[in-house]
């Protein structure tokens, strides 16, 4: 950890001095964990090249200082945001960057109160996010543990679906898995739908049954060792009918051709055109209503988006998800999941599991 | 529902009329569940008193129509904030009002963009969370449900406590248990803390074993039918030491007269004096390392907060947790609490169980 943690570091202030910033303020806790090691629920880390300092409130303070190795704890008084500007402040810097994703208008204005006169913060957004979307080895060994782990849930959850099951049963069983296997909460709300509520891609689990000749969604990810996944899969709870296997074969080809088009230097919008493209093909694009996919790394949804208009090229790291879907109001919904590594010389599927439509 | 959502629709518009606003943009979920009855994870409600607009994307827009009864759903095209710069341009308002601890900055800069020249954006802050504050009948109802779950899963959490046992399974069981009871998640990371790690006061579960001996501070909460609870208690695994009987005596005291001390037009600092007072009495105030209490309700943290320098005064309809402790470092804390509603004259205590030390 201590290694890495350095190395992103180095990479922060090399930013840093591009655009000309004497530090750089994180207020996102995944930023703050990936740049310090820090775990607690708040604070705020101010890093420049010659120190880190986090500042958070007595809670977290003894957490802290065992947590962060080098660096500086301090402990506010007051309020968060008025200890930040008052470190700022003690340091003389003039330029002050800061990501606008995630620091609210109240902060901004406390910091503008606080941090003296001399000091401009300046909106620079995405900088640690833009690292963290590229994995390095420790990194990429969490996730595979975080995706293997969510698909052996996965697999349980499907063995769990009978007719007469609720859909709120199977959730909490399969966050108990969740628990039993090590992960440290579901990376989201575990999505379990039952035919009709199929229909919506982000269901929460209710009392419904399952009836005989039902769609089921499930989707669900376990954050293991601070590391999201995230998986989906579709079952029929009795024997498909024709039109319910062509909207699943549809769907399987098109994630096929998304995850086949998905390498490093092609923009992230090809990618989400290669799935829309197979959906075309079966007059199913309409019924495509979210996009293809997203970054998946310390937080669910992260960057690169995999969705129309994202000229951004993927990069040798990026851990993202491929996840089209066909849906139909009244009826239900079909999506097929998995977590993709992009690699220097292609990709790594990090899920497992049949993506063939299971038949209860 | 409909007539409880009418009712706060009309204090919110009683609001935006004292403060000349033409409307109000609700960015967090709480408020905008709060105000529509949506419970989706991503959109920006606009109400006004001739219209309330929900803007959302796709993968939520037939939930909102469902959920929402009367008011529009606008399924945004591009960004979400573009989307909502562009409804409030449509309506010609001159001063719309958003709570500036909720909106970014990167947000509000796109609405600034979006929303026409006419249109000014005035901080509001926590109009929404003031009404949140003071709950109804409907409310209160539910909040004693989850309270008695939570209540419930601590007596079953308690019960698997012996030497050997992991901290992370106990907190697997007892998520296990919110679920199977019918809550939709832990209202925040669940808190199982053995030995020295209790001297922690957020501590995450991890693989450490219970030795005899030990304390243990088990602090959890469940969101059942959206509303959260929150309840803590102390353990001692084995015949407690005089030192930890006093210590846990005292924090006891110390929350007892917090309880009373709560009352409608009472300072909420002076119930986290009330605290304060008596473990100054045993000389432990400085191993109380945080604040006595939080407001409770859509989400875990909301107002009013019972700490030092807070002059507001409570209400009637508030619900907040007491939750004193002491905390030594390399030794262990102690911590208990409980959820109280203020009522009209006096309060009730939501949570249940024994408040006395328990000893295994």
């Amino acid at each position: 950890m201590r290694t890495q943690v350095k190395n992103r570091k180095r990479a922060l202030f090399e930013l840093l001095r591009k655009s000309c910033l004497d530090a750089y303020l994180a207020t996102n806790p995944a930023d703050w964990f990936y740049l310090s090691g820090f775990t607690g629920e708040a604070g705020a880390l101010v890093a420049s090249s010659e120190s880190m300092t986090l500042v958070t409130d007595s809670r977290f303070t003894a957490q802290a200082r065992a947590e962060m190795g080098e660096g500086r704890v301090v402990q506010q008084k007051g309020a968060l945001f008025s200890a930040v500007g008052g470190v700022l402040s003690a340091k003389g810097w003039r330029r002050v960057g800061y990501d606008p994703n995630s620091l609210t208008v109240a902060q901004l204005g406390v910091l503008r109160k606080t941090a003296g006169r001399g000091c401009s913060m300046v909106q620079a957004p995405g900088v640690v996010q833009a690292l963290r979307g590229r994995k390095d080895a420790s990194e990429l060994a969490q996730m595979r543990k975080a995706a293997i782990l969510a698909s052996e849930v996965m697999e349980s959850g499907i063995r769990m679906l009978k007719p007469g099951v609720r859909e709120l049963e199977i959730a909490a069983e399969i966050e108990y898995r969740m628990r039993k296997g090590g992960g440290s909460a579901p990376a989201f709300e575990t999505i379990v739908a039952f035919g009709e509520r199929a229909a919506l891609p982000h269901a929460r689990p209710t009392s419904k049954r399952l009836r005989k000749n039902e769609l089921v969604v499930l989707d669900l990810g376990v954050i293991l060792g601070h590391y999201c996944s995230d998986i989906t899969r579709t079952v029929f709870a009795g024997r498909a009918p024709r039109r319910v296997r062509e909207w699943h074969r549809a769907v399987q080809e098109a994630q096929e051709a998304a995850i086949s088009a998905a390498r490093a230097g092609v923009a992230c919008e090809a990618v989400d055109a290669a799935a829309r493209r197979v959906l075309a093909s079966y007059k199913l694009d309409q019924f495509f209503i979210h996009s293809t996919g997203h970054g998946l790394g310390l937080e669910v949804h992260e960057e690169p988006r995999i969705a129309k208009g994202q000229k951004r090229l993927l990069e040798e790291g990026n851990v993202i998800t491929i996840e089209p879907g066909v849906y139909v109001e009244g009826v239900g919904g079909i999506r097929i999941e998995d977590d993709v590594a992009i690699q220097r010389n292609g990709t790594e599927i990090l899920t497992r599991g049949t993506r063939n439509l299971i038949e209860l």
